[in-house]
């Protein structure tokens, strides 16, 4: 196979690492994903994860157990294993389905990769076209160059339109319960210098409030027929917030993400994980021990809040969304 | 000096000890706060919180203060000192100005106690009057036993209806940073047996788009003359939110807690904390270390987004307020 690298994701040509995102931001640790039994832990434990950067990396690893000589049985089982490793996240399984029919799994899965850096390109293009100068953006969970192959979704747009000179300030929300804006969204901000505050989740309304956003940008996991997404938990009630303060809001996602076989919002099966992960944080607990908690990992915003979303061949408006432009695709 | 109790303040005759809520819920750690000096350090590192409560523990040391022969200079310097420990809870100034005209400091430490136990009970009746069998209630941040000398404002208002035999269902917020929903209301909740499940603050949007809230309940660190009011950070989206779903939205608070010489939100000073406490929790981080954040401690709501304040003396609508019912007072 050819090495290719990303942010979060390495192919030496032999064998495939992903960069432990639990780990981050204090310590870059890479760990060996190419069976599919480890990589289907990896992307259950959120070691790697970003909607896009899943269906790329279960590919990968798909394609490197086929060049290691996996019987077409073997194969066609880890295929159907790793398409539901996650359910919300659509990605996964447009990958899957790619790589099911693929006569050369090896092929597939470097184009998967390739095409997923042109689509953060075009997402990156017309969404940095949105951005004013001196604008305030506020972003929600890890949408970058760790979420993808490429350089990102909304986290790559705001990249973009700082690398065009923009005086841009960012505020990412911390994301709870776990944490991707505060540990990686925040680690890449300073990698890449870009003026930025963190924030917690309660306090976004306040600086909408203030008029310290002009602009909220986030990603989707899964963007239904009508123009509905699914993103972080957490991103519809932004979504309310910036609606009540008249500020722009729009989901960033690649067509990788839209799912045309969902009608609706209410069509996106949404992930519900441990009640630990809402009693503290990684090896930390502070609420009482047996506290009941809710940790629905995911919501679903209704297209009526969206201003307009960017997909890699353009930007669409809600009204667009909602007369059917998806499906014309 | 009399004894008295209350969940996190104790005078034992002799001195004055506060339960240490940092430690809470894994640690009952009673911490001496006789000594003003004292005092103030353990209201400024959130040791003792809560806004009726740091205007009981401040009485009260200073009470105690003068009980072991203070001189007048001391007694006022104290006062003065003890006034300005934190800047946005009303009641610390209030109660600090009753002790420093007060010619009996014991006698007047020991009526603000038993007085704030009885503005309490005042809140719990009328604002259990609002709650119907089988609601779901929403509340931010902890407003319970451990943040008053009696029963709580919104808390003690639930524990009230759970009381009175109506079926509800407490959904608590964690209420980053310091996580006083996560750690404080959940422990009262589970010492009180009243059904619960704590969340994130970003899951309320959800919980009250899926029609699980039938009403949210907050306490305040300071009401404006206008019925505009200040509480801990993620109230005021928490207000937006349930505006946006048509879900009531009450204040709960005592007269103390009213400043008429503020005529609206806009004059409520807002405490800004140390950026340490959005990158992690207690001895954890987990943000890049020297990552920029922002830590207002409270929000304002304006009058606009409330449904109804409940105070001590009766249920307030926020036509009522606007129309100057706090001033008739």
């Amino acid at each position: 196979m050819q090495p290719f690298e990303s942010l979060g994701l390495r192919h030496d040509g032999r064998a495939l690492w992903v960069l432990d995102q639990t780990q981050l931001p204090d310590a870059e640790v890479w760990l060996e994903g190419s069976e599919p039994a480890a990589m289907i832990a990896l992307i259950q434990r959120l070691a790697v994860r970003g909607a896009p950067l899943i269906g790329v990396a279960a590919a990968a690893s798909l394609a490197t157990f086929a060049h290691r000589g996996a019987s077409a049985t073997e194969y066609s089982a880890a295929c159907a294993a790793l398409r539901a490793a996650r359910p919300t996240a659509v990605n996964l399984m447009w990958a899957m389905d790619r790589m099911k029919g693929a006569a050369d799994p090896v092929a597939e899965a470097e184009a998967i990769f390739a095409e997923d850096v042109r689509l953060c390109e075009g997402m990156a293009e017309h969404g940095a076209a949105l951005i004013q100068d001196g604008e305030g953006l506020l972003t929600h969970c890890n949408t970058g160059g760790l979420a993808t192959a490429g350089i990102g979704t909304a986290l790559g747009v705001i990249r973009r339109a700082h690398e065009q000179g923009k005086r841009i300030h960012v505020y990412a929300d911390e994301t709870r319960p776990l944490l991707q804006g505060g540990r990686l969204t925040a680690w890449e901000l300073r990698k890449l210098g870009i003026p930025s505050t963190l924030i917690t989740d309660s306090m976004a309304a306040l600086l909408l409030r203030d008029g310290k956003v002009q602009r909220v940008l986030v990603g989707s996991d899964r963007v239904a027929a009508n123009g509905d997404f699914a993103n972080k938990v957490g991103t519809y009630g932004l979504a309310v917030q910036a609606r009540h303060h008249g500020v722009p809001f729009h989901p960033v996602a690649p067509f990788s993400t839209v799912d045309l076989a969902c009608p609706d919002g209410a069509a996106i099966p949404i992930e519900l994980r441990d009640a630990a992960e809402v009693r503290g944080y990684g090896p930390w607990r502070w609420a009482p021990e047996g506290m009941p908690a809710w940790n629905p990992s995911f919501d679903v915003t209704p297209v009526d809040l969206v201003t307009s979303l960017v997909l890699d061949r353009g930007v669409f408006t809600a009204a667009q969304l909602r007369a059917g432009a998806l499906l014309a695709r």
